[in-house]
């Protein structure tokens, strides 16, 4: 990792914890904030256990890119930017855990997934579990607009800002269908991997905070638009194929989640695209046969993986993921025509930080 | 049924008509409305469920309460109406197809619930069509919000209904959450049993639509407002009521649901708290073991009936019933001293006519 890289990855580290204490503070205030949250005994726990999964971290990059696209415009305070900060990883919660009922999935960042929290609440009763993760899911989906439209913003930017949002809202129920179309159908149809990948990830992970960061320092956004799409299509597929390289090749202490979980699930990830298209009949029937097997054994990935190295797959997956990360940055080294250059240069370094991450 | 009676059900019934025709026009034009909407096979499908659960309609009450709240005010043409109506019932849409997930139930409105209809399409696949179910509540939910920021308002006035809009989003996750509880520790605490009631109806189908309509009319609410919810409580409570002694005594072919859908579900409801204080040792353990049993037979069903006729079940309930309605009904009467006539007399009206409604 170079010294440049270097710095991103100290910038993006220095908003994460500014942002964490805030979010803390934010889950303190809620209970007091949010009409009948205190009665009972279950709406507490709902808000107990939003809080852990999302003050549990993760990479908190969106928060990095907000207040960074904020920086491309001016290095002053920025109103607005903390309650975009909240919506965003709000929504992020609200993603992660309908995700993980979907999914079936009992951990999530290195912890229990909000389903398997509430399974272990009431081992008798699987169906209310489900119903109680999916009332946080939605309670975290409201609240993410919720503390949007209660900023003290001028009308017309927090209009806008808020169109950012639901047009986020929407393109991830629409990116988490086409997902389970994916998988349902067995496709693996190379534009609907993408799509996916663009609708599930890229809009909401990348394009809305910059939008959001660059709308609240006060940017008109129409002559950027296209600029901004292609960064973060780009970065968003490096990004997702890492995220699939992972699955295989990462270490599961690290990622919190178990090897080859995509796998199991059936998921036709870029990795498996790769996999399927490099290995010979009796080796791509091995894979086959572990695909959408949720109980594979962990041996059956290993040999998978060891099939894997064979061929070169982590190898050509990487420089997938290096080429479209260079051409994410190639972009962003284009908006120094307009915007600050230490923020353009955070961009620029951002995708190859990814390129190599662990989790 | 009196004749002013009749008159309430015949405004409502007219507000309802020209609401479902700007609802089949609202579907028509969400397709081409919303990104990614038409990507692959599952995404259209999502929205045409959506909207024939929209469509095959219920009792659109809601719709008529907010236009006799904006004619509480004025006569006139008011701007916003007509977002407010489809917000509302895109919430309601939202509220009902995640019920059925939390419930497992396969009916809804006549026909099959999304959850169900979902089933069907993937007889193999419960998981996804769980999923699938789950996503398509999240976007009515999303784009109730969507087209209520959509409409051209005044910034004031829209920022004071898209308040009412999300303080109903949290409280209905929270009414729902106090629902499971009451369910999973089979807790018959009589403040809990309306504060489900408050938070899971009352808020979202009374009070919601009046404050939406008198907003709409530019009516400043503060000063109405502690009247307005001790009508919405009456009202929701005596309405509440019925629906529960509709589980019961209702004929199925006109409610649309199986009879003791809620005694199968093991819902402490007013019905059940009714007839567990109502019946001795023996026929108490008749219903106590019924109560939650999802296979309990209709022959059981009918025996917990005749116990409850029996013990006038039907009539202490029907009273309590009424009297709920009556104080609802004195309540409205107090807003002849500041409001319209006619529209008074609308939500004068409108409790009796619940009271005995079938479905």
């Amino acid at each position: 990792m170079n010294s440049n890289a270097l710095s991103a990855l100290e910038r993006a580290s220095g908003h994460q914890q500014r942002f964490v204490s805030s979010f803390e503070k934010y889950f303190a205030e809620l209970a007091g904030d949010l009409d009948g949250s205190r009665l009972g005994r279950f709406p507490p726990r709902c808000l107990e256990l939003l809080a852990e999964l999302s003050l549990r971290g993760g990479k908190r990059i969106r928060i990095a890119l907000l207040h960074e696209a904020a920086h491309l415009v001016t290095e002053e305070e920025v109103p607005g930017l903390l309650e975009a900060a909240l919506s965003l990883e709000l929504l992020h919660s609200h993603a992660l855990i309908l995700d993980d009922i979907i999914d079936d999935s009992p951990l999530r960042r290195g912890g229990l997934s909000t389903y398997y929290a509430y399974r272990e609440d009431l081992p008798e009763n699987p169906q209310a579990a489900m119903g109680l993760a999916m009332m946080a899911g939605d309670l975290a989906g409201f609240l993410a607009l919720r503390v949007l439209l209660q900023a003290e913003l001028p009308a017309d930017r927090k209009q806008a800002m808020i169109d950012v949002q639901l047009g986020v809202t929407t393109d991830t129920v629409i990116g988490q269908i086409l997902d389970i179309e994916r998988d349902v159908t067995s496709s693996a149809d190379e534009s609907l991997l993408e799509t996916v990948c663009e609708y599930k990830t890229t809009r909401y992970s990348i394009l809305a905070p910059l939008r959001l960061g660059l709308l609240a320092a006060g940017e008109d956004l129409a002559e950027h638009e296209e600029s901004l799409r292609r960064y973060a299509t780009l970065a968003g597929i490096s990004g997702q194929m890492r995220d699939d390289y992972l699955d295989l090749f990462g270490d599961p202490d690290i990622t919190g989640k178990p090897v080859g979980a995509d796998l199991r699930a059936g998921r036709l990830t870029y990795l498996v695209r790769e996999l399927l298209a490099a290995t010979d009949a009796d080796e791509h029937n091995t894979v086959k046969s572990a695909l959408g097997s949720p109980d594979c054994t962990p041996r059956t990935i290993d040999r998978i993986r060891d099939i894997a190295y064979r061929h070169e797959v982590h190898n050509h997956l990487q420089s997938a993921i290096d080429r479209y990360a260079e051409a994410a940055s190639a972009e962003a080294a284009s908006w120094r025509r307009h915007w600050r250059e230490e923020a353009v240069a955070f961009f620029e370094q951002l995708p190859s930080w990814n390129t190599r991450r662990t989790r």
